[in-house]
């Protein structure tokens, strides 16, 4: 728990109770049920550390959060894979001590449960389509980037706290945590466009860590967008360099990038999904939701450098 | 799917319904309620199947029901790990789709959820306990033995499939529950103590595989007896060749068995199994439960061979 559930940013969790707070429109929570929203929030931390350690043995990753992987330290290795589970066992136990009288227990569960297969399906279909032994860029495309990105990230970040959220709320309506999700799945794909960006375009003082999205094969936005607009020797360039550990193959693939003008791309794709996600929020219109859940996410997120 | 929940014997599958049908006390069962029992005993194959390919790839093995392990068919490596989550995650998806207008529909998911975590404890322990790579006897001991055998397999092979059946036949009262599992643990742990018997004295052509408990340093009852009887002199014979690959050590191993008659120990352990299973059979008293559910147990494990 210490080693996988602490130390990230807390984002999603602290999301529940600030959502649950603005659906309430300014009416002051209980303790009860600040305690409650943090909790769920909680939940999905732990969820999160499920995944991140599990993940970490499939990539093979060395470090997490400033600290060895899991699986790495001292006498773990592959006993990682139980504790994994473990962990996601805690959820269901949480829940269950603390929500078993709520009209809404059965909610959450269906909802973490929901979650979590969306995103082994994200993570399914990324690992199938972006071996890290074998490259095949004709495997990518824009489309599965945008099914990825959806189901490995946007589902459990960016939905996961707001429908806990609606659900302590009261919410029952299908017809608002649909509308919920119509925002808050391209909000979270844009997200995580940005992370791609950022992984070749930021700055590794600002982003804390030094982007390898090239050297490790990853279905990133930049590689596809880069394959959509390439000439056949731009095309032969990127499938011959890319996926590889070398210095110079990372630079032939980024010069291709810039010939291209990726980061320009990346520049019109912020704005349009500015305005098309304002669009998307400025036309909700269901009682039971609040806009402002919605725009504060954007605030958070709009032309962000880390 | 196919490679991973197939190939069993089924038996804690076919369970579900077999129950079933003794609970009814020989009232002809529905063809819904057939589908239903059975589509309960998929969701224990299915569980099985999440465990299976997962401590396959924690114990490093190589075969798995005469055929290679998952995580070691072509092009399926580390991903195997988020596929056992898949084959979890089904279980949810099961349910929802065929019991979520039943009464007990929040009891199944609930005993799913625990038993999955009692198993998750069991596999814990026995992995700190034993691991392949640190022989050390003195973490071993009797007690331990009984707490890994319960949590690691008695809960989920013997109490889960009784308890499904208990949920679809309208039992509600917690010490109904309680009875059956007072029973059905001691019976899963004498079960699996037969299973560590017949490793080392069971037939290879009787019982389809060759024991390597003792090259594989595992926590089983015949070290445990052993170590509790030997002599300072055979400790230390122990000590040296437990755990250990070469021929000469399995048989210097065998040799102290020998000498301290742990086979004679597991025909006194069996009878009294069975004299003391009876016994707690005979004084069952619960309305809702039949001696029968757990004398077919009984009947079918007695001095088993296989």
């Amino acid at each position: 728990m210490r080693h996988n559930v602490l130390g990230g940013k807390m984002n999603r969790g602290l999301t529940v109770a600030e959502t649950l707070r603005i659906l309430k429109r300014g009416e002051e929570l209980s303790k009860e049920e600040i305690f409650k929203a943090n909790l769920l929030g909680w939940c999905i931390e732990w969820l999160q550390a499920f995944f991140l350690v599990s993940d970490d043995i499939m990539d093979n990753s060395k470090t997490r959060r400033g600290q060895p992987c899991w699986y790495r330290v001292g006498g773990v290795g592959m006993v990682a894979i139980n504790d994994a589970f473990i962990l996601e066992s805690a959820i269901y136990f949480f829940l269950k001590k603390h929500f078993k009288k709520d009209a809404y227990y059965v909610e959450l569960i269906e909802l973490f449960h929901e979650t979590t297969y969306q995103t082994e399906l994200g993570q399914l279909l990324d690992l199938i389509t972006a071996p890290e032994d074998d490259i095949d860029l004709t495997r990518f495309s824009i489309e599965k980037h945008a099914f990825i990105v959806r189901y490995k990230t946007a589902y459990y970040s960016f939905y996961l706290p707001v429908a806990l959220a609606m659900h302590m709320a009261g919410v029952k309506d299908e017809a608002a945590f649909k509308q919920a999700e119509d925002i808050l799945l391209p909000l979270g794909e844009y997200f995580q466009v940005q992370d791609d960006y950022l992984d070749c375009y930021g700055k590794p003082e600002v982003i804390g860590k030094i982007g390898t999205d090239i050297e490790d094969n990853k279905c990133s936005w930049l590689i596809n967008q880069a394959l959509d607009k390439a000439t056949p020797e731009q095309v032969k360039v990127l499938h011959e360099n890319y996926g590889r550990r070398a210095e110079a193959n990372v630079v032939a693939v980024k010069e291709v990038y810039n010939q291209i003008g990726v980061e320009g791309l990346f520049k019109a794709y912020e704005e349009e999904s500015y305005t098309r996600l304002n669009a998307l929020i400025a036309k909700l219109d269901h009682p039971l939701l609040s806009q402002d859940v919605f725009t504060s996410f954007m605030k958070r997120i709009y032309k962000r450098t880390k």
